[in-house]
C-alpha cells in the first residue's frame, strides 16, 4: 500500500502485539489507536497513575540489556510505583522512541518482554507515542485503581512505628556489577541477574497491607534504601533508626559489601513500609514466599540513624542513585 | 542541608512552581511527591488519558525555540489529544530529562511556560518523573474526563458525512519556516509564529461537538491534514474527497505554497471533525471566534482524493510530518 507511512508500519507493530489483550477486564474502555485511551476504575475506586523513564545509556545498555530484558523491565518497575501505594496497575500507556534499524528485531524482541509483564500483572497496553530517535528512550504511564482513601502514601509514618522491607535489599544491584563485568549481552544466570534484568512489582504484597491497614506509610525501593527512606521521612517530618545486622543482605563473602549494597544498591523494587508498634506483630514472617524483614524503627527528629551494634551508630546520608550527582 | 540530593533540589522547583494549583478542583487527590497520583472523574464521566514526546531535535530546537515556549507547547499539543475526543483535560504527569546547566534559568522559563497552559486551561501537575541527560526530553501525559458514551472517536465517519476542520491550516507550518530562518530565539511577533509557539487545544470547541452530538469522528491535526484524514478515514473504514478551493488556507503571495501548507503542514492542532449530512447544516460558521470550515465529503472507498475544480481531481498522499520517514 502506498498510503502506508512507518509510523504506521512501528505503530501497527506495537498494536498487534498487544492485540489480544483482554481490555474488558480491565477497565479499559478503548486502547490503542485513537487520540487518547478511556478507562474507569471499579466502583469504589479512584484512578491511580504514575510514570517512569527507561533511557538507554542512563537505564539500561544497549549492549548488556536485552531487548526482552528492557521491555520488561520498563513496564516492571512503573508498575511498582502503583504497589508502592496498594493499587492495582490496569494498563499502561508506552511512548518509545527508537532508532528505525530497531523496528525489526530488537523491537519484537522488547515487545515481547513487555508483553510477558504485562500478561503476568494483568495490566494491559492503552496507548502511547512513538517517534524515531538515535537511542532508545521508554516513558510508560501505568494506570490503575485503589479502593477510595485506602491508598498507602509515604506521608503516614509516625514516631514509634516499626520499619520493614520486602525480600532481599541489594540483590539487582549486584546483578547489575555482574552485568557489567560480562561482555555482550546479559542472560538471567543467577537470581541476582534476574531480579536485576526482570524485577516483579511487589502488587499482591501492596495490595494486602493497604487492605488490611497494617502500613502507615509506604514507598518502593527504586534508588536505594538510603536514599528512598530518606524521602519517606521527610514525606511523614519523622526521623528513623535502621539496625545494620537486621537488613536483609544479599550473601556475600564480604559483609561490608553485603551491607553496602542493601543501603545504596538500587533497582530493587521492594516495599519499604512502616507499621504500628501495635500491629508489627501482625505483620508475617513472609508473605506468599516473600520475606518480610523489620529493619528498624521511625523516630522523632529528622534524621537518619543506622545502628551498628555495641550502641554505636552514624547518621546514614544518602548514598543511592541520583542522576543529578556529578 | 547536607542530606539534600540534587535530583530533590530540581524536584522541589518543579513541585514549587506548580504549588498554587487548585488541584482539589480538578478532581486530583494526591498531586506531586508520592508515588503515583490520585485522580477521580466526576460522578457520570470515565477518565481519559494521552501521552505526548517532546524532544529536543525531533520537535524543538534549543536555539530557537525559547524555554516559555518549550514548556507551553509541550501541555499544549498534549492536551490537545484530549480535545480531539471532546474531553476535558484535568491534571497532567510530566517525565523530563534535562543537563544539569539547564536547572536553572532554563528550567525556570519552561515551568513558567507550562504553567501559564495549565492555568488557562485548568489542568494541574500531578506528578511526574525526573532524571539527567544530554538533550532535553520531555514526556506529558494528560488525563481528564469525558461523559460516559460521549468520547468522539476516529471510527464514527459515515459515507455521505460533511468533514469540517476549525481555525486556519498550515499556519504553525509558516510559523516554523519564519523561525528556521530567523537567528537565535524566537519571539511570537506574528500570528503564525505564536501558533508554532503556543499552540492552543481547541477543548471549548471539542467538548461543544461531543455535548450537542454533532460529530460522528474526530481528531486533532497534529501532523498535517493529508497524513491525519487518512489515519481517520482508516478507523472508520471510509474514503474522503476534500475540496482544494474550500481549505482554510494562510494568506499567501504563492497559492499553490499556502494550499501545501494546509495539506501537509503540521503542528496546527485543530480539530478535524465528520457530521452527518442531515446535522451539517447546524455547524455554526464560527464556534466562539473560531472559524468552522466545511473542506469535503465522507465517501466509500478507502483513498482521499483532492478535487481541484474544473472537475479535476488526484489522489492525495500523506505528506505530512513522519518521523520514520527517511
Amino acid at each position: 500500500m502506498a498510503n502506508v507511512v512507518k509510523e504506521e508500519t512501528v505503530f501497527r507493530k506495537i498494536a498487534a502485539a498487544f492485540a489480544a489483550s483482554r481490555t474488558s477486564l480491565t477497565g479499559v474502555r478503548l486502547g490503542i489507536g485513537d487520540d487518547a485511551a478511556l478507562f474507569a476504575p471499579r466502583t469504589g475506586c479512584e484512578t491511580i497513575l504514575s510514570c517512569d523513564w527507561f533511557l538507554e545509556g542512563t537505564h539500561f545498555l544497549r549492549d548488556k540489556h536485552p531487548a526482552e530484558a528492557v521491555g520488561w523491565k520498563s513496564l516492571g518497575r512503573a508498575m511498582s510505583d502503583l504497589a508502592a501505594m496498594g493499587g492495582t496497575p490496569r494498563c499502561f500507556l508506552l511512548s518509545m522512541a527508537l532508532p528505525t534499524e530497531l523496528t525489526g528485531r530488537w523491537l519484537t524482541g522488547f515487545l515481547g518482554g513487555i508483553r510477558g509483564a504485562s500478561e503476568k500483572f494483568g495490566c494491559v497496553a492503552a496507548g502511547g507515542d512513538t517517534t524515531r530517535r538515535k537511542e532508545i528512550l521508554i516513558n510508560i504511564t501505568v494506570v490503575g485503581e485503589v479502593k477510595k482513601g485506602r491508598a498507602l502514601l509515604r506521608s503516614g509514618a509516625r514516631v514509634g512505628d516499626e520499619l520493614f522491607v520486602s525480600g532481599t535489599l541489594g540483590e539487582a544491584e549486584l546483578g547489575l556489577r555482574q552485568l557489567r563485568k560480562k561482555k555482550g549481552l546479559a542472560r538471567a544466570t543467577n537470581a541476582a541477574l534476574r531480579k536485576h534484568l526482570y524485577p516483579e512489582p511487589r502488587i499482591a504484597l501492596g495490595q494486602w497491607l493497604a487492605e488490611k491497614r497494617l502500613a502507615t506509610a509506604m514507598m518502593d525501593l527504586s534508588d536505594g534504601l538510603s536514599t528512598d527512606l530518606l524521602r519517606l521521612c521527610a514525606a511523614s517530618g519523622v526521623g528513623a533508626k535502621v539496625e545494620a545486622a537486621a537488613l536483609p543482605c544479599v550473601g556475600s563473602r564480604d559483609r561490608a559489601d553485603g551491607l553496602a549494597l542493601a543501603l545504596h544498591g538500587g533497582d530493587d523494587y521492594e516495599l519499604l513500609f512502616s507499621v504500628s508498634e501495635k500491629q508489627a506483630k501482625h505483620v508475617p514472617k513472609s508473605y506468599r514466599g516473600l520475606a518480610l524483614t523489620r529493619i528498624g524503627k521511625i523516630v522523632a527528629g529528622k534524621s537518619i540513624k543506622l545502628a551498628l551494634g555495641d550502641s554505636r551508630e552514624r547518621t546514614l546520608a544518602p548514598g543511592g542513585w541520583d542522576p543529578f550527582r556529578e
